[in-house]
Formats: C-alpha cells, structure tokens, sequence
C-alpha cells in the first residue's frame, strides 16, 4: 500500500510556484471575506494566509460581524470584480443562515470566482468549458496525476453529493472517461458500491465512516474528511483499509494540503488570464 | 408489464395548459433559432409548432443560411432578451460547428433560457436552485411522478452523459434522493451496471443498444433514443425487454411527446416569472 503524499506534493507544488511569481511586475491578491465567528473557519482561513506567504501571493481578509448588512457584503464584493489587482475572491463558507449565500457568491466576477461556486462557474463546469477546477477537486485529480493513476474507464464511486466537492469532483471524474456513481445519505446497500469502487473517494464527514470491509481490493481511497474530535483530526476513512487498498490519502496531510495548494494555483491562473500581456518581469541585464 | 404512455401523458397535459392559456391576458410566445440545412431540426421544429398550436402559444421561427455571421444571431438574441413579449428563447441545435454554440447560448436571459443550456442554467441546476428543468429530463421526472415511481433510495443508472440529457437527468435524479450512476461509451462491463438498476435512463443514439439479457427484473426502462433507420424510428432499446421490466416508455410515444409538452411548460413558467402580477384576463361578468 502506497501513501498519497498530499503534504510533500503541495510543498513541492508551493516551491514551483514561488519560484514562478518571483518572476512577476506584480503580486497577484486573493481577497477573502469571512463572516461572523466560526473556530473552523478561523484555521482555515489562517492556512490559506501561511500557504499565500510562503509563494507570495499577497491575501486581503475583509471580515464582519454577524449584524453586516448583505448590501454592504455585495458592495465590497463588486468593489473587488472592479479592482485590476485582485485575482481571486473567496467566501469563506459557511456564511450565518440569514444570508443569500447564492446572491452573495454569485455577485463574484468569474474571473476572479477562484473556489467556482457561482452559478456561472458551476455551469461552465458542467458543460466542460471551466476556467477553474474547485479547489478540493483539483487537489484530488492532481493526486492521482502524480502516482500516475488514470481515470478512464475506472469504477468511481463518490460518498457526499456537496457543491464543493461530491458533485464537481463527479463531473470531472466523468471528463475524464471514468463510469461515476454518486452515493449518499440515502443510498441502501451502500456496501455494494464501495466494494466495487477502483477509486473511491469519501467526503461524508463522520470519522471512519469507511472501514477495510467496505472496500475492494487493490482499490485507491481518498479520504476528502476533516473531523476533529477531542482536539485531534480524523478522516472519513479508518486507516484499517490500508491491509486492502493499493493507495490511500492520510488525514492529515493528504487532500487538505492539496486543496490550499490549488486555492493558490486558480488565483496565480486567474492572474494569468486576466494579464493576457507580458507578465514576467523586463530583463534588464 | 406497463407501458409509460408519454403521448397521452402529453396530450392531457396540453389540454390542461390550452385551459390555463385562455384565462390570460397575453399569449406567450417562443422563440426558435436554427441555422442551416438539417432535416431532422425541420421535424423537430415541427412537432414544436404544432404543440405550440395546440395549446395557444405563439411561435417565432428565425432561421438563418449557414452564411450568417455570429453577431447578427448574437444580436437577434439580445433583441429577444429585451423584447417583453417574449417568453421562451430556444437555438435548435445542433448548429452548424464553425459557430461558438456556448457563446451563442450563453446569450439567452436564463429568464427566457427554457432549453436550461446556458453556464447559468446548468449552474442553477447543479447547485439545486434551477427556474426549468431541461425539456427531456422534465418529461422524464413528470412521467415517473404520473406513474407514481419513486426516486428516493433507488439504483438509477443513466446511460450517455450529454449537457441535454444524460448529466440533468442525473442531477435531477439526484436531487430526489436516487444514487446515481452516468455510464457511456468508455464504461466497461456495462452490463455490470445495466443489470442492477432499478431504473435504467438510456440516452445514447443507437437502435436497440440494451437488450433484455441486460436488464434488472422488474425495472423501470426509460428509452430517450430516436433513431431514424430506413425511415421508421426505432428506441435504445429493443421491446423484447417487455418480457423482464415493470415499466417502459415506448418509442415513439414515451419520451419524445414528454419532451415537447415540458417546453410548453417552461415557456408558460417563464411567461409567470416575467409577469408577476396578475396575468389572467378580468372577469367582466
């Protein structure tokens, strides 16, 4: 059994890019708005600032208190799509329920819509014309590019139907000439697909929700869950299936660092499309 | 064994719209654009015309010679877009390749967009937050739901993935609690998965593509095929499956007359959206 190794693969990735934004005139920005408190959030949002300093991209937190009106949110959103230096624009998610999440994400330019969660994003996703692979998807499909695992005609079974990653990573698993199944909270026998799965990749958020009797041999697992219990991090997966698997994400240090490493390769991509001209820096020797 | 009966499915349905219709004020309208020579769009523009004729809508037919430029279409659209007497905005396709499709239907007002083809349409719908149903799929959703066939829990396997059918039927599908798989050209062992759905969506353009050997018993069959040989129309599957599924749309009359009835119905929807107000005609009695 092999490890997919996404903390040194998103160092090595993170090093590329530094080396490719010293070449730079300008420091691409990603802007994030944050809203309200949320101890989740808070460690996200602080790994995406380390991960941005560590290549050089510069990050601008805008964060309100819960009593923010949305007209202001939507504002300082438009202010941003206006403003030629920011790349990227995120919401941290999620946002309180009395806000219109979909008005506020939408209200980003696509350009600059970096996690692709807008309408226009998700669409573009759909049809196979994106700009942006979401950031959780990307970091997977890079992955399995590394080890050299290929997709097409592969059983792919997906646990979680989210936006943000069961849906899009099902799409682009189908891009890629795989046969897809989307399982969930609803699905019966759900062991019956597990066991099928060349490639299976989990994102239910229960700790060890998938245990090596749910699982084929040989298969490759990926392990999209974050669960922190008693102050130490889980994953969906228990490390028991690595008796059966040929490959497996751990948690920590398998999707979660690849998916900060992609948040940063859509904005430096997002910087190129929106400075088509020349952008590296005149040599002047 | 039970027959799905889309035709009069269909035709009960555009009764029940030419009833609405004569309540209101205005008659709505729909737009079709078609660009070049293609036999089977005239019957499908066709079969459109009648439908609208029967129930009370008008059609506009703009067709253009393949020597058109793609700004005149593109200018065509946006006039529709502004014009208020327009409800439905539809590109028969396909069209000619040297045209960007994408950037002719991303044209469409998603108010007007009832063939739901646009980035935004398709973002809408696979974020969950859709104003239509493509036509196909919602023909399909509506003959389940007459036959009373639930989704929730069920093995759907839909065969084909295309931006039309094949990825919002397994949306939708999803989105009503079904696990879903999308099977095509490069799955392998299809029969692996044809074998164990409960209800099998095949949408791929070939006669008699699924055969009874490769059927759950008791299934429902949903056959979207049209095939054209010899000048009979044959379905994706062959009717000997009768002897094993529970439920089948036939071909012709299952699927197809669903799929012209829901246009109608988006375009009515569409007609709603746009009047908000009070849209029947004042009782002068």
């Amino acid at each position: 059994m092999q490890i997919l190794d996404g903390k040194n693969l998103s160092l090595k990735e993170n090093e590329n890019l530094k080396n490719e934004l010293y070449n730079y005139i300008q420091t691409p920005i990603l802007a994030i708005i944050s809203i309200g408190k949320n101890d989740s959030n808070d460690i996200y949002i602080n790994n995406k600032r380390k991960a941005c300093e560590q290549v050089g991209i510069s990050l601008l937190h805008f964060h309100y208190d819960e009593d923010i009106e949305e007209k202001t949110i939507i504002k300082k959103i438009k202010e941003l799509n206006k403003d030629n230096s920011i790349n990227g624009i995120i919401v941290q998610l999620p946002i309180p329920k009395k806000y219109d999440v979909r008005k506020i994400i939408n209200t980003i330019d696509p350009v600059k819509d970096v996690d692709a969660l807008s309408d226009v994003s998700m669409g573009k996703l759909m049809s196979g014309n994106n700009e942006f692979i979401p950031c959780t998807p990307r970091g997977i499909l890079e992955l399995l590019d590394y080890y050299k695992i290929p997709l097409e005609s592969k059983n792919v079974v997906v646990i979680g139907r989210s936006d943000l990653v069961g849906k899009p990573i099902a799409l682009e698993c189908l891009k890629r000439n795989a046969t897809v199944t989307l399982c969930h909270s609803y699905t019966k026998n759900l062991k019956e697909y597990t066991k099928k799965a060349d490639i299976l990749i989990v994102c239910v958020g229960k700790k060890y929700f998938i245990d090596k009797d749910m699982i084929k041999k040989d298969s490759v697992i990926i392990d999209v869950g974050i669960n922190r219990v008693d102050g130490k991090i889980y994953g969906d997966v228990n490390p028991n299936v690595s008796e059966i698997c040929s490959y497996l994400t751990p948690v920590p240090g398998g999707v979660g660092p690849m998916t900060v490493t992609m948040l940063l390769k859509n904005t430096v991509e997002s910087y190129k499309i929106m400075n088509k001209r020349d952008i590296k820096k005149p040599n002047l020797d």
